[in-house]
């Protein structure tokens, strides 16, 4: 685990770890976590009944598809916020390398029995 | 006020104001701000009593120095979350770039009397 108290660089941090969709903890603050992801291919339709979920792009480019609204295409250096209870579905083409904001506990599936097991790097 | 579903462009946000040490809010979620600031200069020493304050820096770098122990240094890409109650102050010798999250409502000075009065960008 990452001390709390630690300079953290998110490149260096995306780094160290190669899986897909597996979120690793970086940091946390008033019971939230920012998390570094990874992401090649799609991930399953899911939502989150108790949280919004911010993500914000540091590398590549994300789509995420949304129930019932056009998808958003983020770049480097763009976020996005999904209101709880929506839908969605993070897709990428090329990898692209992900920071997210979200309450400690949040699993990415939005359900405990698929969600990748979460550890600090 | 910009919509809460909409793809935010950080370095756009940064661009479309020059106050210095005026944060901006960029995003929304579970009631936490996501705000864009340009530091230069320096902030007076403050604490939050109530909220860790997380700083990530998008462009330039950024000390922080803490009460009663080393300042932390935060070039593009670096973050780091100051604990609640520990007194800090931000220095930018040049002009850097920085995102925080923090509660909606958070005063950038630790008190409502002098803090920067945040608007949506």
């Amino acid at each position: 685990m990452a001390a709390p108290d630690t300079v953290v660089n998110v490149a260096e941090k995306l780094e160290s770890f190669e899986e897909l969709f597996a979120p690793r903890i970086v940091a946390e603050f008033n019971g939230y976590q920012l998390k570094v992801v990874r992401a090649k291919g799609d991930l399953d339709w899911h939502h989150h009944d108790e949280t919004d979920e911010l993500f914000l792009v540091v590398a590549g480019t994300l789509r995420i598809e949304l129930a019932d609204r056009a998808p958003v295409l983020l770049g480097e250096g763009e976020l996005f916020v999904v209101p709880r209870g929506l839908e969605h579905r993070p897709v990428a083409t090329e990898e692209c390398h992900v920071l997210l904001v979200e309450p400690a506990g949040t699993p990415n599936t939005g359900d405990v029995a698929t969600a990748a097991t979460e550890e600090w790097v």
